[in-house]
């Protein structure tokens, strides 16, 4: 019976290629091991996949009595509800540390880095193995993929040292482009339900006693959306109104102008003035500068609640 | 302010030698870092610092408000008991994985080998650094500790191949008499009240209901022990008495003869002969290839509880 690799819940380019590439490099070394999914792949997935000509891993949901290594996160709330009854040989991640806990000694590699993949490459260096052409762009996608290339507050000087080396073996000489091309993919919002560019990459908050919730849109162009603002504004104050929410807001992300357009459905639209500064006109207002809802949005508007 | 590197509570020699070796690391990688325990030195580390030439690290109990890395262990226990209010920036271990949790990303570094240091030479190794010779000496000691000296179950290829380049760096060349001269330190008894030497390595286990006691004394040969072994086999039912347990267990390890003599106060011995195959006479009995409490006694009693 093979070891499984596997990323976090409803899984990111980071999370997919991460297994591939933890699962090759684990093979290198003489382990049967093989990557797995927790569930389907997102279109930028499924596009960095095709580039690359690799294959998508299996969609498993169920792990009990399997040896396992977790990529991309350490808590119980994104792995599988059977993790307990597996037996965790490892954790390769780049978030905080989590509330996994073995019964026996594993191996950890868990760096303050853009990136999973940007570990996995220094683990390839370490144990001197050479990375496929294939694992290595998808690798640099996941890392330009999760540093928003390389603008977000996350990157650090070794995600950009690790791209350079990704993108001499897998040849692509122009990041930036790769980059776009990739985020045009995730941007695309043509024949989808507006709820569900809502709920693509949200999270609820209890702030101080008050339900807040935030999603985000990364966007290579606002005007992507320009045409169903109204009915995204419309959706949120919908969802506040289900979720019986003090606040629910929409981060219309534009990448390429770094910076944000905030969409605001409150019942007292002034602690978004007092969190950031500016006053929303007519339920939206312009964040200059303001790319990463961990980094820079939550944590101010805590403050204002707490 | 500068960060703060520290083992467990009840420090053994690699926590200690752990702490001083990560902060010398990470002072040479440009960090404002010292090494710090959470209690004093036993014999055995004071003897490796004195023979190497070390400083021995500040006692510091509290660390409030402190960035810290953590060697040796990842579980709240073993921590400080404010470790809640520090900033845990990594965990440096080789133990299973514990219930430290952090509110941010850090870097850990933890191994399935026999040692911390282990893990740290290789460290030393990926950011090309030196390694001063006091501290190659002082790692190698507590690699040969941990795993005493390669005997134990929880020794691994990768704790001898960085004793052979730790040997080579502070001049070591017979690493068995080195290891034997430290555990002579740690073995000796003169002097010491029988109840602190029972307590020296001592823990607590409830197996389904009943308590049962374990301590054990590592020693270079059995004979060190007979002036006192009857007071030691009086002081281990005195101690099931105070404790109302099932059962208490004193292991004589002898670590050259790789076996152990189990010395065994009890309400029903038969649990001894179920667990090892041995039958106690007159409350003692020889258990050969026996050395590790975690891995080769408390499983096997567990299942005869359970």
């Amino acid at each position: 019976m093979s070891t499984l690799v596997f990323g976090h819940k409803n899984p990111d380019t980071d999370s997919v290629v991460a297994a591939i590439a933890l699962a090759d490099l684990k093979k290198s070394l003489g382990e049967d091991i093989a990557p797995a999914i927790q569930g389907d792949l997102n279109p930028e997935s499924k596009f960095v996949l095709d580039k690359f000509s690799l294959a998508a891993p299996e969609v498993i949901t169920s792990y009990a009595g399997k040896d396992v290594y977790l990529v991309d996160h350490s808590d119980l709330a994104q792995s599988p509800d059977d993790l307990k009854d597996a037996n965790v040989l490892g954790i390769v991640d780049h978030h905080k540390l989590g509330d996994v806990t073995t019964g026996q000694p594993l191996e950890c590699w868990i760096w303050p880095v853009g990136c999973t993949c940007t570990v996995i490459t220094a683990m390839y260096d370490y144990f001197n193995v050479e990375i496929p052409k294939g694992v290595a762009g998808a690798m640099l996608c996941a890392i330009l993929s999760d540093t928003v290339i390389f603008k977000s507050a996350t990157c650090t000087d070794k995600d950009k040292e690790v791209c350079a080396k990704l993108a001499e073996i897998c040849g692509e000489s122009d990041l930036e482009t790769l980059g776009i091309e990739m985020f045009k993919v995730k941007s695309a919002v043509d024949g989808t339900p507006v709820r569900e560019l809502v709920l693509r990459d949200y999270k609820d908050f209890d702030m101080s006693g008050s339900g807040v919730g935030c999603g985000q849109l990364e966007l290579v162009d606002l005007s992507i959306v320009d045409g169903i603002k109204a009915d995204l504004e419309k959706d949120i104050r919908d969802l506040k109104a289900e979720k019986g929410h003090h606040t629910v807001l929409l981060m219309l992300t534009d990448i390429m102008k770094e910076g944000t357009e905030l969409l605001v459905a409150s019942d007292d639209e002034s602690v978004v003035e007092k969190a950031f500064g500016e006053k929303p006109e007519a339920g939206k207002c312009w964040l200059p500068g303001i790319m990463s809802r961990k980094k820079q949005i939550i944590p101010d508007l805590e403050k204002v609640f707490g």
